[in-house]
């Protein structure tokens, strides 16, 4: 019954496989290998059309050296006030952006509302060196808050962006349950609603650790090669990346295990429908979910072995959590078992 | 004929295989699992003592939040003129300090001559502002000439380190080769010569990716977990890298596939020593080789299939390159197989 | 009619003199002439106690440079949501921190509330990298919306800063204002209610340029003299603003440029009370005014000659501002003249 | 017989004036009053053409936000071995530009030797990103070193750096002297010569704190703005600064100014060449001096009252200093009076 994160899943076999594959030999170092090649091709046909793509070791080092491949002076990020670059990234954004800005924008369980970004972009006059210039929006997709955003609402928040210049950034962490949950295509998804860089999360997902940068404009990747180098995320045997998205990107496998994912949190929400003594915080979709549990029930719960968090509830719902009741967060990945799930659902009824 | 650099070998079996092994099932994230507690308990019994230990992702990450643990503001690192911190990582290690400067010492084939570092820092008087502070001396073990510190060498480094409150780090992206180049232990490598911070480097010499920031002063890792994670280098299925240092450590295995690389590299220099178009640059152990070729030689060679690098030839050696010659950099690994050796040896003779 | 900003005032006659006075002849350079000497003796005596104090050349440094020196990896200063160190530094407190985040705490008029300084705090668990930790609480005395922190006001916020080892700073852009309004004494607005670190300006109030960070506690100020150099902000002939400093001090003239500017704010509410056409958005004090006004009374005073900004709404005022009107900032200064005031006054009725 | 350094040296009384003459009034902040245009306009006849000119507060702010308008990722400055920006500003260039780093280029006496400038840059192979980047050349006019290039030199110096697209900064620190010395016009011995950036130095030569950024280039300046407020060098009141450069540079006072320190310093080489306890450490010109003087007559001097600071010899004369010998510096200025240099030559006989 581990639902404290996908992060505390392993790798699927084939990824594994693949790495064994792949280890012997020589190969050219610092992603000039005959496998880093293959998997540039396999990005571009997954997002028909030519990408560039930068292997990374972390989502925090993808988001973060995106900003810095954007950013300017005085630089301010977009996002939503509980995005995962503005809350839980120890300031790395702003570190590899040397102090650009996450501006908070509001917005109803974890989705920017467009009006409230309208507006706070409104705020930054042109020339106005005091309060710096916005240089990117970024949204996650799906959000800190396990919702979603629709195709058509990307595209609305790629337009507000595109109209002034700015780089719309998708932090793709859970990129893959989102397009489980969606049935939206990579392309759909990205840069035909006017995304210019997705961080492209594999490591949650099945891989050990896969992370990608992907550059649908390639003018924004002019000195990517030297942020990530001085950022320490060149790594030297890039095969052990290539590998696991060698592996990962075939036959389908990322959106099996995602599908995967999000059916667990399926279950598990419709569980927590039939309690009595929890309900969903809010409404949410892909493997997240966020649920009000009577404290007494969750240290029931944790005392047979279920794992999950404590969570901070967002600025806008203040009364969210009553007397007795605490927030809560629940995580399936693509290797939670049904038995976890029944488990946990039978120990709330 | 691969001797472009020992990071163009792949994984050894072993290590992958413990990959595999510890795949499955759900662990702590984060550096909290069971793994990584073994692999923590296994750097205490190499190193005879309690150690703090840090997994990050490139050697380029060891070193530069190596300094960012021990760094202050107008912050100086001494090091070779040719380190790899001061020429190879693009800036990293100024970077991720917010500047400190590396200062060059010169010494003989890629190793600090101690009276040299002492007169360096004696340009540094104290609350000079203007000429800032120095903060630590480094030191790469093997070094980028290929050539060793005998342990009483690197004593003396240390103690002129210590006397002035600053820290000693060692670059050990090559560490193995060091060992067993020298048949030094662990500790009398690193803490018993003085050494405060290691970066301990797995990836040239047999695994994917596992790089280790050993701290064997607890107090100079405090904010260590802060600066890494600001850093974007906390993995978080951190299983990935303990595995491979699970299987990396067992039975004495580092040691073999280096003592295999340094043999692999004797042959070479016995070869070079044999041909009347080659010579060594200087004199090397470990598994490094850096050697005078003629320019036609090693246009041969490359047409043959053989990998290696051109070198910029120290700054101390300007005569050190002839007419219709070249300076080529040889490197050798764990996977060199001896039919590789007798084949570039005889294309040399 | 210039209320655009308090610098847009020039410089006091006393200050000018005084560099005239100390012109001549040599002095020793970066802060160790005698005239340094005078003004920290100076110090000392307003404050009642010794204090380590540092001249820069703005408030920005001031403000940029004090986090700098109280900074931990992954730091967050809690500060007002419309602090001008988070809203008009132009990320000044970021870059100088290597990505300090200010984290926003909500309160009305411009002053933190406790309450909700404690509730986001308590959302930083000790130990957990992911979210940063906080290392300062920053208020600003007399705050950027023209209002006031009682002295026990103060207090409050220093002991919730310091139960959790935090460092409280003060940013006192308008310290002199606030003085005069409340008749509180400089150390009672200051280290005996618990702040650490003050930024005192004095530009704004009379001087050209001078300002001084103001350590209470000298421990946090071992490393300012190298941060201080490394940020560009080591002045050489620091007689230019000890001069000043020297003027400003003597014989309460700073109290009474001080008084003078508040005085004409006054004189300006009473004004925009008697209207019809303007309200004050919320209550102030000391020398800063925010006004609804209607914008067509609001050109018409433009078009008279009159100068003052336009200004964003805060963010939890959002009905503030009616169709038909806008808010605007009025800032009197110590030369403003009473003619100034009553010819808006006259306008506006 | 103050010969510390020229910043020991207050301002000319025209200076002081000139600041009481516009201290008076409202005027707006931030550089758009009507004598911060007035002085552009200035720099523009000095120059021959437009130029871009920003006021910062100190020469290291000028070189390093210089070095931030040109820097990319993994930046590199050539610059001489003993440069100030390399040696004497606490790391600031680094630290603004995020550890761009300053490369050493030698060359006699504080002169880049355009050969070893080749042959660094030569080191850099496109594209290679382990090394970084070159993005600017910077030499310093005057040298640190007291020497001076020759027009024809700095424009060696500009090709080589424009061939390889490179941006060229002059430290003028001492731009005066330097013109003085040479008769050299601004124009000719800057953007004709191809130097893209000026660090404009008045401080020294008569002023309280007057430096300026002066881009030859706009395109260069597009950002700096923001580059300079988030650097926290956007002072309020640039009257301030505006007024002394309108003093400074009317009726050729600047010139006047440096034409008496390099005077003065003439008398003093003359006084060091007839004495047999000092000698001239390499020849000098403009208004440094670096002699080889016996112990025991540098401590007569400063009993005597003199005042000179102890030097590091440079890396490329390690004979240079006998034993019972010390290196010294001595500085003239604009305020340096004809009976100091006498009473020291005297003493010096």
């Amino acid at each position: 019954m581990i639902f404290a994160s996908d992060n505390w899943s392993g790798a699927h076999p084939a990824v594994t496989q693949s790495l064994e594959r792949h280890g012997a030999g020589h190969a050219a170092a610092y992603g000039a290998s005959d496998v880093d090649r293959l998997v540039e091709a396999r990005f571009n046909e997954i997002f028909e059309r030519e990408v560039a793509i930068y292997f990374v070791g972390t989502g925090t080092a993808a988001n973060s050296l995106s900003f810095a491949a954007v950013n300017r002076p005085g630089g301010v990020v977009m996002c939503h006030r509980e995005a995962h670059v503005a809350q839980d990234e120890c300031g790395a954004p702003e570190f590899f952006t040397h102090g650009a800005r996450m501006v908070p924008v509001e917005g109803a369980a974890g989705r920017m509302d467009p009006g409230h970004l309208v507006a706070e972009l409104a705020r930054f006059r042109p020339g106005f060196v005091h309060a710096g210039q916005p240089m990117a929006v970024s949204l996650s997709q799906a959000t800190e808050a396990g919702t979603l955003y629709s195709v058509a609402e990307i595209a609305a928040i790629g337009e507000i962006a595109h109209d002034r210049g700015l780089a719309l950034h998708m932090d793709g962490a859970r990129f893959a349950n989102a397009l489980s949950a969606t049935n939206a295509s990579p392309a759909e998804m990205t840069w035909r609603a006017g995304v210019d860089i997705l961080s492209f999360g594999a490591t949650k997902n099945g891989c050990w650790c896969a992370e990608a940068v992907v550059f649908f404009d390639p003018v924004k990747a002019e000195q990517f090669p030297y942020i990530r180098k001085r950022g320490a995320q060149l790594f030297s045997k890039t095969r052990f990346m290539a590998a696991q998205f060698d592996a990962y990107l075939a036959d389908g496998l990322w959106l099996r295990l995602a599908a995967h994912a999000n059916a667990a949190a399926d279950a598990l929400r419709a569980g927590i429908a039939r309690s009595a003594h929890a309900r969903e915080a809010w409404e949410t979709r892909s493997n997240e979910i966020f649920a009000v549990i009577e404290t007494a029930t969750a240290e029931r719960l944790r005392a047979q072995g279920a794992t999950f968090y404590d969570w901070n509830p967002p600025h806008d719902m203040p009364g969210l959590v009553g007397p007795g009741e605490g927030l809560y967060r629940l995580v399936t990945s693509w290797s939670t078992e049904s038995a976890e799930v029944e488990g946990f659902v039978a120990l709330l009824a």
